[in-house]
């Protein structure tokens, strides 16, 4: 057992980073033993038949007893439903962290029911894929991401460095920030991303002038892409959404700005604005990928033949 | 040489399109001789060195004489030009085609140029990376993708025949269309697609509360998904949005309604709503899969480690 090892982690919630997060740990052997806790029997069941802990429970209050580190790993909008059952059961001393896509009011909610014997240290891994369940995890799923760490003001340094060092256990990169700032810079980055999806492919589905079935077969035209993110969880995303409502409205409206200029430089034949966009969104693909935020491979690695 | 097969191919323009011809004619044998046509000579010298055809030209007229098949991968805004430039040289009873992502425009585009000997098939293959160039060229890349065919009424049918066991012979499956609905099912599947993608990184871009090194640093939340295509070919794109500025407005102005629903919806802490979305639009991707227009390997088959 190396440094950045805790003795006992909890999982609570044994989705895909649940799940994921389980396999990571087990893989790189950062715990001795792993509990994994779900009020859903039959994700608990699965995860029994995955072997992806060592105890399972679906009452969190055995789980979390004598767990150094607890990842709460459940939908945003019942973090604080979570933590009141728990509470009483936290051993002295644990770290209990989140992966919620938003902090400010996972924070808020987590917070009273919060002991002050133990260090809350919220956190959001910018990870995932567009499956959900104990059997999408994958144990690489956050090597080379980003890890954002947003504990309040006056938490523990040495939790805090604990809970870096079992990030970058895993692979991750880490970063601190605030909350707030958290949920304005993934609001752009991820939810409104994922708000346009799921509108788009709405739109598509309603039209009467083009069936289903040729939005499907015509789909490779660039529409495709955009289904892969609108069939992420749904429950999830609505918690996200209700979430971080300020933030996402207020990067909607920007979006929807823009969109209206683009709608008129269309409609009054704008070529030379239409170009000046376009070729200065190219640049930031090449830079996400020098960053190592995107494999190079053309069409995301979509096979081709041989080629 | 099959039925199939024609004895002189001409490919005008040599980016990925026809880049991606020429591999694909070569590789299946389906002419005698390929000729290839660019008006910029870096893209004609770089063909030449990637051995793309059997004969070279800058002149579009030189290019076509005596050929079977044209088939122009220009642009959509210049088809016109190209058309009236090379129309004193078209050979009696030729093929023309083309490969434009619309189709009204470019009919009315052409169809001043095209003599009475030769006949205007137009075709759209819906298939592209977001590479550009004659490198980017994949010889597979129109395999189990849909070509749709638009010739005007009264196009000769074995002209029209000739060419769909062209499409056939590259590994695509052939649709025919009325020109003016083409455009409006690649409005939605294709070109409002697109344009939210351009829309959204240049969004992104603009904003000064989140720096664009963030934008990079977490775009794996979702963001970087849309920079895929809008790393596409400028020029291309300009020319599609202006010439089919019609369905564009229509099918932008639908998106632009639903956005507004849902941004309501979301400030309106309409959970049920919110939640009813998410999960219809999980069952497009499925159907997409399942009709063999993506691929089904999760994240798009990105990278994961070994999983």
């Amino acid at each position: 057992m190396s440094d950045t090892c805790f003795d006992r982690i909890c999982i609570v919630g044994i989705g895909l980073i649940g799940s994921s997060l389980a396999r990571a740990i087990a893989d790189r052997g950062i715990a001795n033993t792993i509990v994994i806790a779900d009020s859903d029997a039959s994700n608990l069941a699965r995860a029994k038949i995955l072997s992806l802990g060592d105890q399972y429970h679906e009452d969190v209050r055995l789980a979390v007893k004598d767990c150094d580190l607890v990842i709460l790993c459940v939908p945003v909008g019942i973090m604080g439903v979570v933590a009141a059952e728990m509470k009483s059961e936290l051993k002295e001393g644990a770290i209990i962290t989140d992966v919620g896509s938003v902090k400010e009011s996972v924070l808020k909610a987590l917070l009273p029911h919060i002991p002050d014997t133990v260090h809350l240290v919220p956190g959001h891994p910018v990870a995932g894929t567009e499956k959900s369940g104990p059997d999408a995890g994958l144990k690489d799923l956050f090597v080379d991401r980003w890890a954002i760490l947003t504990p309040p003001e006056a938490t523990d340094q040495t939790a805090i460095q604990k809970l870096k060092d079992f990030w970058q256990a895993l692979g991750s990169k880490v970063e601190l920030m605030d909350a707030k700032h958290h949920d304005l810079v993934l609001a752009i980055t991820s939810h409104v991303p994922h708000l346009i999806a799921y509108n788009i492919v709405g739109t598509a589905s309603d039209l009467e002038e083009v069936t289903k079935s040729e939005v499907i077969k015509y789909s490779a035209g660039g529409f495709r892409d955009f289904t892969r993110i609108a069939a992420s969880d749904p429950t999830m995303w609505r918690d996200v959404f209700l979430g971080n409502k300020e933030a996402v409205l207020e990067m909607l409206g920007r979006f929807s700005e823009d969109l209206t200029a683009l709608q008129r430089a269309i409609r009054w034949d704008d070529a030379d604005g239409l170009f000046e966009l376009f070729s200065r969104t190219r640049e930031i693909r090449s830079r996400i990928i020098d960053a190592g935020q995107d494999s190079d491979r053309v069409d995301f690695g979509r096979p081709h033949g041989e080629d």
